[in-house]
């Protein structure tokens, strides 16, 4: 009861700031998608919110499936879906002709839009002039809604780890939703905090850091993860790393807006150079935990590294599982790869703060 | 006569990116100020780029004053003055009728009018109307004009330092500009890179970093600071601090995509506590070296702290001097403070790297 009043409570502060939850729940629109891997976005929501999503909408050719009912708007909107979400990859980098005309039918039954890609929804005239007609909201999630404050620093109740990586896509967001997952399964108070527009769509809320104006980029991560109960954890999802020049100040913004309890590091070992930087070696573990806790205990000088998430799909079973005791060894944390073992003795270290 | 061509070419460069110089000579327009701290940007320019000025600007009841030759609009530009420089804060964050009248007549007389002003001149609808009827430009330097492009951290010519401190508003500006001008009184090839809205009004260019977004800034900082002659510094002026919760992710994306070859350390020895963040402690220099110098060595490795500068303006000149000493014995390497001494043994510690 309290907690849903404290959510209901919450709830009402981002309306008055302007900020809009995306609706659930969705449509899961997967268009004309080539492959499974252009429907990534789908395929996030359903593995982690999937009691948030009534069926996927997939048109002529679609090469995905989620495995979950098909449905035609007209299905979809009798069975009490509210937003129709975009979660494929386009194309071409334009919303196509016949995507349009799906949109165009769906803000005219009554839902809304939301979408992650580069092309905005708010560009497209026809879509604007519909949501207008129709009182529908389209959703743009990699553009901020709101003006977030400067970071001021205050410190603020409740319990935050945040997952810093060796490197970019490295797992910093799966981890971080497989620790909410467990949390909540244990029924403690848990909530996973998209900076991303997969996180976004995922959770139908969250801030579009990379985005974001430089000056406001730690205001935003507080603005994201505000005062909470004593034994509630908020999970912010990670961006770049610090090792990682072209995203670095976004690592950094995170690591002291966030004002986290725990860091969890994360690396993924096959790696040979970082991503998109041929010229830049990676770095270890140990550098990441040696660089990054001393940042993090600027903001708050109780944080410690809890735990390590190594991505180890490039590795067999035995491979895997070997490295993972070496470097649980080595580091003196649990190290595990949430995706092959959960992310239980994560939890456990965090419980046990 | 290379030189010259060089800067012809950037110039070029320059205008193909949709980035406009500000155009030389100014006339400094110092308002009703009432005060010399209000006119502090206009005082900057004056100081720092005299040549830069025909002269100033001021309204019935102004209480500052640059010394230097009170001037009509109609006089400045027979004395051919390019541009109305608005050097002066405004009160109540509007721009006022009395101001307003004033650069329509600018404009109205063939001026561009630059301004660092919080309220842009681009939403002032008079102010952009009589622009486009007398072809002048409007530059709010506090807004970027550039799509940046994402940092690549491709290892560039040529050398650059970077100041980097303790806290917000402990000199950095000032200690680069002063490297600048020595170095160029000794006839080295030195360029003051300006990142904050007074640098970009006293040198005409410049990026807004705290205004840029998330993703690209260290991609503005290498735009800002492009290959170079092997012999040649920039000198980038530094924003806020990694110690400063606020701002440490601009701060990050000058170290990353400035790739400096030499860090100077700043620092205010008098100040209590962190700029705007009373629960903040301050930090000391060798904590502000032992952070910043590992994370400029990952985008240079060959990056060194090669100085110290301290603001001592609330210290007398026994307690300042026996300071610098102590803290130059401390850390190994010159400490002066470049108001008192100028920056010349800096200088000397950059031109021996």
């Amino acid at each position: 009861m309290r907690e849903s009043f404290a959510r209901s409570a919450a709830l009402c502060w981002l309306i008055i700031l302007g900020d809009k939850m995306i609706e659930t729940p969705y449509l899961l629109f997967l268009g004309d998608a080539p492959d499974q891997l252009a429907a990534k976005v789908a395929q996030g929501i359903n593995d982690w919110r999937p009691e948030n999503s009534v069926g996927q909408f997939r048109m002529e050719g679609c090469g995905a499936d989620l495995g979950i009912k098909d449905m035609t708007l007209a299905e979809a909107k009798a069975a009490g879906a509210k937003t129709l979400v975009i979660g494929v990859a386009n194309r071409g980098g334009i919303i196509s002709d016949s995507w349009r005309a799906v949109m165009l039918e769906a803000l005219e039954m009554g839902y809304d839009i939301a979408s992650g890609l580069h092309n905005l929804l708010r560009d497209e005239g026809t879509l604007v002039a519909a949501a207008q007609t129709y009182g529908g909201t389209l959703h743009d999630v990699r553009v901020p809604s709101v003006g977030y404050p400067i970071a001021n620093g205050r410190k603020r109740s409740g319990k935050r780890v945040l997952t810093v990586g060796t490197d970019c896509s490295v797992g910093k967001m799966y981890t971080a939703l497989a620790m909410d997952a467990e949390m909540n399964r244990r029924g403690m108070k848990s909530t996973f905090r998209a900076t991303g527009q997969s996180g976004i769509l995922i959770t139908g809320h969250g801030v579009p850091l990379d985005a974001v104006i430089a000056d406001f980029m730690a205001g935003a991560v507080e603005y994201l993860t505000p005062d909470n109960d004593p034994d509630h954890w908020d999970h912010i999802e990670g961006q770049g790393s610090l090792f990682h020049v072209s995203y670095s100040g976004v690592t950094m913004a995170l690591i002291h807006g966030g004002q986290p309890d725990a860091l969890i590091l994360a690396h993924e070992p096959t790696r040979t150079h970082m991503r998109g930087l041929p010229d830049y070696a990676m770095h270890t573990l140990e550098e990441l935990r040696d660089l990054s806790l001393p940042l993090a205990q600027i903001s708050n000088p109780a944080c410690v590294v809890a735990g390590v998430s190594v991505n180890t799909q490039h590795l067999d079973e035995d491979a895997a599982l070997s490295l993972l005791a070496e470097t649980e060894k080595r580091m003196g944390v649990p190290a595990v790869d949430p995706f092959r073992q959960g992310a239980g003795r994560l939890v456990d270290a965090l419980d046990a703060i």
